[in-house]
C-alpha cells in the first residue's frame, strides 16, 4: 500500500510537540509540506524532521494532488477558511480544536463536509485518551446507574497563555478561557455522556485578571512572553450550567484566578458510582454497597493519545471509518460554547427546547 | 432593668445545642416555657434546665402578656404560622431558619411583621459569625477588588439526615439538600456581598441517592435513625447559577454524592483577591502582586455565633434596632431558593429582570 | 419482657475483655454468676462490676433455674463437659472456640444439643463483624466470581501465648496455632464461602520454635509471662491444602516464625475480583475491567462484634432463632482442623470423598 | 586447546538473550550454526552477531561431526525429541527448562543419556546465581537450624505471556504459570534444600484469568501481543502443598491472579533462623538471639547466571565434570511438577512412599 501524503498547515507548538513526531512514526503516512506563514517556521521543521517542503502559501498544497491528507494548526481564526479551502480541493482534514471561532463558522465547515465527503475530524484528543475511554465505557455499561450530573473544573491559578497574543485577542482566537481549554473538557463530557443534545445554556465569561496587562503577576507564561502593546479581549473566567438530554452539567473554568491550587477535574455524577478524572492524569471511582463507601482506582496501561489520534485519522483516511471526532458530532460542543457566550452577552439563558416541547 | 421573659416553641436538637443554652447564658433572659407537641420533650427541657413550664399547645404563649420574645425551633412546616400568630400576639420572634417551606409563606410572614411591626429575626446564624463578619468588611473595603463570582460548594459523600423522618419529607421540611444546607451557604454569599437583588436563577435538583432507601449505604446519620416506612421524596443535590446585581453565583450542594471526600467551601472571587471559606472554619486569602503569589491565613477569636445571635436579639427587643438577620433581608434568600426549585421544576431559567430593562 | 438471666463460668481475659461488658451493655440480660474454679477471679468480677454471685463450682448454675444462658470463657479441655452439663440442665449456651480440644468432643456436644434443643453457639466472633459479612455478602452476590481459591496466612513473627503455660499444653488446649488462630481464619473462610464441605485435607503441624523455651526470644508475650517449668508441646506453625465443595484452600499459619513482619490476612481469589482481608482490619478489592486494573478500598461503620455476638445470642435465646454460629456450621470447622491433625500424624492426605464418587 | 565446536538450535528470546552472547563471550567457543525452523530467525542471528550458518533444519548438526555442544532453545515441545537425537548423534546436550512437557519425556530424556555418556545439563540457571548460592550454602552449614518449611509464591497480577500463544497452549508448553515459573522456583528449592526426594504431592491448578481471552484485562504483555484465535488451556493458577525428605514445601503461583502487588519470593524457614529471597533480587535473613529479633541483609558481588551456565557447560564438555544441573537432579523437580498435574486430574494427593514405610 502506497503512504498517505501529509502536509502540515501551521508550524507552531501543536504541530511540532504533537502532529509531525505522530505522522513522522506512523510507518504508512509521509509529509510533503510544511506551510507557515512565518516561512522561517516552515523552513526550521523541514531542517529538523530532515524531509518534506517548505511553503508560506497553502494554496500550493491544494493545487498538488500528491497530498491527500492535511493538519491544520493554525491560530483558530483560519480553521474555517483554511479547512474548507482543502476540502474543496478533495484533502482529507484533520484541524485543530477548537473547530472554529464561533458556531457559525463552524456550521460552514460541516456544510462543505457534507457538500465534498472529504474526511473533517477535529483534534479533539481526548476522545483517544485511555482513560477517557474506560470512564465512556463505564458509562454506557451502566456502572454508574444513572448519570444525572457532571461538575466541570478547570481553574488555574495563573495559567493565561501569551498575554497580548493570538490566544488573548478575540478576532483570532474567537475566545479565551472558554473556547480553548474549555473546548477539551466540555468535548470529554459529552463524549463520556453519549453526545446528549444541549437543551438550556445559561453563562457568564468574564475579562478580568488579565485585563490590566502589566499588573497581572503570574510564574510563568506559557506561549509567552507577555506583549503589553498586544490585546487582551477574552474571557479568563466562564460559569455556566447547561441542561442536555443526558445529565446537567456546570462548569467553572479560569485561565486565572485568586485560588490556592490549580483545580483541573471533571467529576461525573451517578446514582450508582460516580468518577474524578484528573485532567490529562487518573481516574478515581466513588461507590457504595453492602453498607460501604467504595474507593477505587484504576491501574491501565496509558498510551500517546496524539498518536492514537493521527493513527485513526491516517487509518480512516484510507477506510472512511468515521471517527468518534468527526464534525458531526464536534458541533454539538461548538454550539453549547457559542450558546454560553451568546448568554453571557444578553445576560439570560438560551433555550434549544421548541415552545411547548417541555414536560 | 427587668429581665426579658422567653418562650421555645419546639424542644428538639437545635433547641438544646443552641437557643436554650443561650437564653440561659445571658443574665438578662429568662425562659418561662417550654412548648413541643411531644410534651414529654418539653418537660425533659423544664427538668433538665431547672426552669420553665412545660407545656404542648403553643397558644398557651399567646395568650401570657408575660412573654416577649419567642424562638421557633419546630419543623419547617410550623414555622410560618407559629411566627405569625406569635406577632399577632405582640411577641417578637425568632426563627430558625429556613424562614419557612415556600416563598409565598416567607412572604406571609414578611407582611404581618410589617402590619404588626414586632421584630422578626430568621435564625441565620452566620451573619453572627466573626470570620463571616470579617470577610463581609474585607468586600465591602475593595479588598478584593471586583467580586465578580462565587462558587458555593457544599457536597457531603453521605450526609441524609432522618433518611425517611421529618428532614426527608417535602410536605414538611419543603425540600431537602438545599433548603437545609443551601440555606445557610446562600445566605453567606448574600450577607458578605450586600445583600444584592437576585436577577435570574436558573437550577435543578435531584432526588437520587436516597430514594432507594433501603439500599442507602452511609457510615453514620444525623438525625437518624432510618424510617423505611417514611417519605423520602426531597432534593439529595442541587446545581444552580445566579446572576444578582453584585456577583454571579454557581452552586454545587448535596446531602449525598459519589464523590471521595466532603467539600464543604465557598469561593470568593475578586479580581484583586478571592477567599475560600471552609464552612464553620478557617478562610485563606489568595491575591497576587509585584510578580507574586500569596496565600494569607488570618487568625482571630472565635466566638459562639449562637450565643451572638440569641444576644442581639434580646438586645434589640430592647432597643428595636434592625438586625442583618431580619426577614425583610432574608426574603431574598427565600425567593433565591424558590426560584431554583421553581426553575428545576420548569426545566428553563427563572427571570426577574424586567423586559426592556436589560443593558 | 423480664431479663434474661446469664452466668458466666470461667473469668480470664476473654469473660472480663468481651463477655461480661457485652452483658452488661444489653438492658436485656442480667449476669447473676461469675463462676471460676480459681474463687478470687469470680470475686474479683462480682466486686468489679458491681453485681452476681462469685461461685467456684459450675454445678450450682446447673441447679438454679433462674439461668437461663451461660457465657463459657474456660481452657479448651472443659468446654464439652461444661457445655453438654449446661445443656442438659435446660440452658442456653455460648461456648468460647474452639467447640473443643478435638472433633470427638465437638461431635459430642453436638449429640446433646441435638438432644436437648437447647441453644449451642460457638464463639465464632468474626461472623458477627461487619467486614467480614460485606465481604460474604459481595461473594455471595457474585462480586468475585468463582471464588476459586482462598489462601490463609497467620503468621506472627513472635507471638506465642503464656509458655509453659495452658495454652501451650495439648492435654488442655487441644493444640496450639492451628487450633487458637487457625479456627478464626478458617471459620472466617467458612462463613464467607457459604460453609462448604471439606472433600480432602493434608497438612503438617511443627512444634520448633518454643520448643527450647528457655532460649526462646521475644519482644513481648501475651497470657504470659512464661512458666519455665510446664509444658510445651503444641504446634507453632502449621501448614495445609484442602479441598472443599467450594474453592480450594492453603493455609501457612505460625505463632512463632523467623519472619520479618507478621502476615495476617486472607485472600479470596475469584476470577471476577479478589479480596485481600487483614485480619481485624480493613480488606481491599482488587479486580480488573475494561483493560484497567481496579483497586477498591471500601469505608464502613465499625461495630464492636462482641456486643453483636452476645446481642444476637440473648435475642436468640428468646427467640430460638438459629444463629451462623450454630454448633452445626461451626462443627465443619472442628472437623477440617481435626483432619489436619491426624493428616501431619500419619504424614499423608485425609479424604472424605466417598470411593467411587469422584469426578 | 582448540575451540568447542557449539550449535544454537531455536533462535527466539532466550537464545538471543542468554545462551549466544553468553558463547560469543567465551574465548573458548565458537558458534558454527544458527537453526530455526523459521529460517529468517536463524539468518538474522547469523547476521546479527557476524559467525555462523543460519539452516532450519537440526539433522545438519547431527551430520556434522565438528559439533561438540548445543543449545536447545526451542519451546517445550520439542525439548525431548531435539535432545534425544543430540545426545544420540554424540552431541552434548544444554537444553532449557522446563527438562520437557512431562515426566515420561524427561525419563525418556534421562535413560538417553544413561545409555550415551553424553552431557545432558537442564538451563535451571539460578543454580548458576551468587545469591542462591550462599542460601544453599547457609543451609548446608546449620545457619537456619533445622530447614523445616519453605513457602513459595510466586504470584502476578498480570501477568499472561503471549495469549493465545505456545506458552498458553498445552500441547506445546506442557502447561501454564506451573511449568514455566514454578520449575524456576521449585528448582531453588530442591538445590537449596539439597535436592531431597519427595513423598507427597497434592496440589490443584487452575485455568481462570485468561480463559475468556478477550476480556482478559492487563498493562503490558511479554512474548505478546495476544492471539485471540489461539489456544488458551493452561493453568494460571496453582496451589501445591509437598512433603519431601527434607522441609515440607507450599506453593501459591499465579501468571495473574487478583491481588494488589506481585509476591515472587521464597521463605526458607528454619528453626534458628528464616530467609526471605525476593526472586531475581536480594534475600534478607530473620533470625532471634538473646531476647533479640535480627533482620539481616547481605551484600554480595553479583554475576550474569546465564554466562556462568554457559561457561560451566562449555567446562564440562571438556572436563566430563557432573553440574549441579545434570539431568539426574533436574529430574525430581519434573518429577513433583507431574505429580501436581496428576493430582489436580485426580483431586488427591500422590504419593512416593511404598506402603508400610511410614513411620
Amino acid at each position: 500500500m502506497s503512504k498517505t501524503v501529509v502536509a502540515i498547515i501551521g508550524c507552531g507548538t501543536i504541530a511540532n510537540s504533537a502532529h509531525i513526531p505522530a505522522y513522522l512514526a506512523n510507518s504508512d503516512a509521509e509529509i510533503k509540506y510544511f506551510c507557515d506563514i512565518r516561512k522561517e517556521r516552515a523552513e526550521q521543521a523541514a531542517e529538523k524532521y530532515g524531509c518534506g517542503i517548505a511553503i508560506e502559501d497553502y494554496r500550493v498544497i491544494l493545487d498538488d494532488p500528491d497530498v491527500e491528507a492535511v493538519s491544520i494548526c493554525t491560530p483558530n481564526h483560519c480553521h474555517a477558511s483554511i479547512a474548507i479551502d482543502c476540502m474543496r480541493a478533495g484533502k482529507h482534514v484533520l484541524c485543530e480544536k477548537p473547530a472554529a471561532r464561533t458556531y457559525e463558522e463552524a456550521l460552514e465547515m460541516q456544510k462543505v463536509q457534507h457538500e465534498t465527503g472529504m474526511t473533517l475530524n477535529i483534534g479533539v484528543v481526548n476522545r483517544f485518551n485511555t482513560g477517557v475511554n474506560i470512564i465512556k465505557k463505564m458509562i454506557e455499561d451502566g456502572e454508574l446507574g444513572d448519570l444525572y450530573h457532571v461538575y466541570v473544573s478547570f481553574r488555574a491559578q495563573r495559567s493565561i497563555p501569551g498575554l497580548g497574543g493570538d490566544f488573548t485577542t478575540k478576532a483570532v482566537a474567537g475566545g479565551g478561557a472558554l473556547i480553548d481549554w474549555g473546548v477539551h473538557f466540555l468535548d470529554i463530557v459529552m463524549y463520556c455522556a453519549g453526545d446528549p443534545e444541549p437543551q438550556t445554556v445559561t453563562g457568564q465569561t468574564y475579562c478580568k485578571l488579565g485585563k490590566d496587562m502589566k499588573n497581572y503577576s503570574y510564574l510563568n507564561m506559557w506561549a509567552g512572553p507577555p506583549n503589553y502593546e498586544g490585546t487582551y479581549d477574552v474571557d479568563d473566567f466562564v460559569t455556566a450550567m447547561i441542561r442536555t438530554a443526558g445529565p446537567s452539567i456546570t462548569v467553572n473554568g479560569a485561565w486565572a484566578q485568586n485560588i490556592g491550587v490549580d483545580e483541573m477535574y471533571i467529576d461525573f455524577l451517578g446514582d450508582k458510582a460516580g468518577i474524578r478524572l484528573q485532567y490529562g492524569a487518573e481516574f478515581t471511582i466513588y461507590s457504595a454497597k453492602h453498607g460501604a463507601l467504595l474507593e477505587s482506582t484504576p491501574k491501565f496501561t496509558k498510551t500517546d493519545h496524539f498518536r492514537n489520534e493521527i493513527n485513526s485519522f491516517l487509518a480512516c483516511v484510507k477506510s472512511g471509518e468515521r471517527l468518534p471526532s468527526h464534525i458531526d458530532t464536534v458541533i454539538l460542543t461548538a454550539k453549547m460554547i457559542q450558546a454560553i457566550y451568546d448568554s453571557s452577552d444578553q445576560g439570560r439563558e438560551i433555550s434549544f427546547v421548541k415552545e411547548g416541547a417541555r414536560a
